[in-house]
């Protein structure tokens, strides 16, 4: 057990933030929250106590949507099409990855300490289709001390032109990855991850469904992005038409833990199945604001049906690995919908840390029986005028905060 | 004279690039460009050249508005209403500025550090309604090497409650502060710095505009903001009714250098008038993402009908003195209008640079004749993965850059 003392905060609730100016959380041995206190508790006066001074301790940050390929090609081809994004900078990205391992390791190792230095504790990352650097990029968040999964992309069906792969290369790469993993320990899992259904074959989709539930394996993809990839959908599946429904035949949409990014363009009966069935939204705010005249997400609003949502930088279709920078973004873009969708600086935390967390097990918070993933952050700069609250000092950094403010960083009780 | 050699890049119009891969710049002994060359000029052979590697070298950035005494209150008050965020966060900063020297010395201070740190070189700031602190900013830039104009605020009007000054010592003040600043030399200017007009009176109108006549000083204030200012100014002036009609009858609408903040509920009968007269709005991206469901600025089509436009932070209802954030943001609103009403990336650059720039005179480019302002930034963790070209470059720093990447910092020939 071990404590450390400091000024707290946390989100156990969309919209409620819990501070404890100078207060104490217990961690036990197994890295796992024991609770939080606003004065020591006289049964742990016994135990070490680190003393943080006035830094601000928070949990952790999670990622649930991001591509590792596309490190080297954020920020570029927003001014074109979305035609132009995918065929200009995406595949030539995912194909050299895939294709150079030297290449796809200095990305991944760039891609690591950035979110290590971004506070991001746990994401969820599609890898390109090819299988090597997905194992190099396990090994290298393992031996950082980072929790994540990751999944090799299956993409065997032309979605815009030729297949990236064959479906019997796809099958027999994922089913090497899947017993790889498997026989790893720690925090760094496998997850099965097709591109998005125009890219999959039926075949494709039949086989990752039978493997979600066969070995429990949880799922990523994308969903319901733009009108370009509803209208595939419909087309090739007259009967189910709708995105989740398609999904939902496979197996692929909750039977298992499901991540699907975007989600802008879906229908209320999907929003109500995947509340249903627990399916998560990355929420990828800055990822929207780069295509014209796009829908977004009305994320107030699937929130209050219950469906599970966590931010996504969507590196590369969104830009930033900085969370602060998307929990402002994502308050930004849900206000430029309606003045009742907005969200509130503590509804964008809480997206960051519980919200996101959630699809990790207990994580994003300090309740008890959470896993203790935290930030130390220094904000001397911002909080030098005056008293500030702690509410204060978050949205302080919310706004203006990045990187820099991050001093020290947890994942399961350790320091990394 | 002297030569810069590296990776040059300027944008001498909306939406065009000039990029000199490893091309040199000369810049004479006053500061200004002598000419951009892709290749050493033999007539120039004999003058110093200064490597910079495969550094880019870009014109620096000009903010076109912001509040200096809101730098303790950036990132508050988001949440709520306009009016809470003016009764709660604004107008007590404001108020604790203009009364407490010492604190108000300290935010100057940051200030400044911020605006070198973060690449602007000029600005255009507005103070609040105490007089030294203005006094005290502008010694300070001064000092800093930094380029700008800076105004005590005028407000003898209540807008939202009482006056926050009467009018003859709003008068009295600023007759002082422009006498004061008439014998300080250099690149620090004073500015005509009416709140806006629901928070002027007649008397105090009519007083700016005859001093913007007699001294031919530059003019700042806000202008179409929300529906609640467009009501108050229709309430007041029922002849002119439209904001812009009202500033063009007091000679505060070009008739001197005029910078309106936001606009985004103005006429097109106004942008008419503002092209013709050369008003520059300062088109302010974060601070119209913070109002829930507001008018975005139709930049793209004001920049048609000729106004010119610059970026500013507006600071404190924007967040970020990060001109690469601004940007972004800048493109993000604009793609939230219409397809066709989006910025690019070279359009952005162009409104951080030679656009708002022009406020200054020949200032953001580097043409001949324009004032050496220029940043050389570091962007090697960037463009690590392959060969990037310039263009790209630009937009990997747009997304993705921050101060960490900006390493030299000139202003008007000088290194600061």
């Amino acid at each position: 057990m071990k404590l450390y003392h400091g000024d707290i905060l946390f989100s156990p609730k969309l919209g409620v933030l819990t501070a404890l100016p100078q207060g104490y959380v217990a961690v036990e041995e197994d890295g796992a929250v024991r609770g939080t206190y606003p004065t020591l508790p006289p049964e742990l006066r016994d135990h070490p106590v680190e003393e943080l001074g006035h830094s601000l301790l928070i949990p952790a940050f999670s990622d649930l949507h991001l591509h590792a390929a596309q490190l080297p090609s954020a920020g570029l081809g927003y001014d074109g099409t979305g035609d132009e994004w995918f065929t200009q900078c995406t595949y030539p990205a995912e194909q050299r990855y895939s294709a150079d391992p030297q290449y796809a390791a200095q990305v991944n190792q760039d891609l690591v300490e950035a979110l290590w230095e971004n506070g991001i504790t746990r994401s969820v990352i599609m890898g390109a289709t090819g299988p090597q650097p997905v194992k190099d990029l396990m090994e290298r968040l393992g031996r950082k001390g980072l929790g994540a999964y990751v999944g090799k992309m299956n993409s065997d069906h032309g979605a815009f032109g030729e297949a990236q792969e064959g479906t019997e290369e796809s099958v027999a790469q994922t089913l090497d990855l899947i017993s790889w993993a498997g026989e790893r320990k720690g925090r760094v899992g496998y997850i099965l991850s097709p591109e998005f259904i125009p890219a999959a074959s039926e075949e494709l989709l039949d086989f990752l469904g039978n493997k979600a539930r066969e070995e429990n394996l949880p799922v990523q993809s994308h969903m319901c992005e733009g009108d370009f990839d509803l209208e595939m959908v419909r087309d090739r599946f007259p009967v189910e038409k709708l995105y989740g429904f398609v999904w939902d035949k496979y197996g692929l949409f909750g039977q298992t833990p499901t991540v699907m990014a975007h989600c802008a363009y879906a229908t209320e009966q999907e929003f109500e199945l995947m509340a249903r069935r627990g399916v998560y939204i990355a929420y990828c705010p800055n990822a929207i604001q780069h295509i014209p005249g796009d829908r977004f997400l009305p994320v107030r609003k699937v929130l209050e049906l219950g469906v599970p949502v966590g931010l996504g930088s969507d590196i590369g279709g969104g830009h930033s690995l900085n969370m602060f920078q998307n929990m402002a973004s994502a308050i930004q873009a849900s206000k430029t919908l309606t003045r009742e969708g907005a969200l509130s600086a503590a509804d964008a935390f809480y997206l960051a840390t519980k919200g996101g967390g959630g699809f990790f097990g207990k994580v994003g918070s300090f309740e008890p029986g959470y896993q203790f993933d935290a930030l130390v952050l220094e904000d001397e700069r911002l909080r030098s005028y005056r008293e500030y609250t702690l509410a204060e000092r978050l949205q302080r950094l919310i706004y203006c905060g990045d990187s820099r403010n991050i001093a020290r960083r947890f994942c399961g009780g350790q320091e990394i």
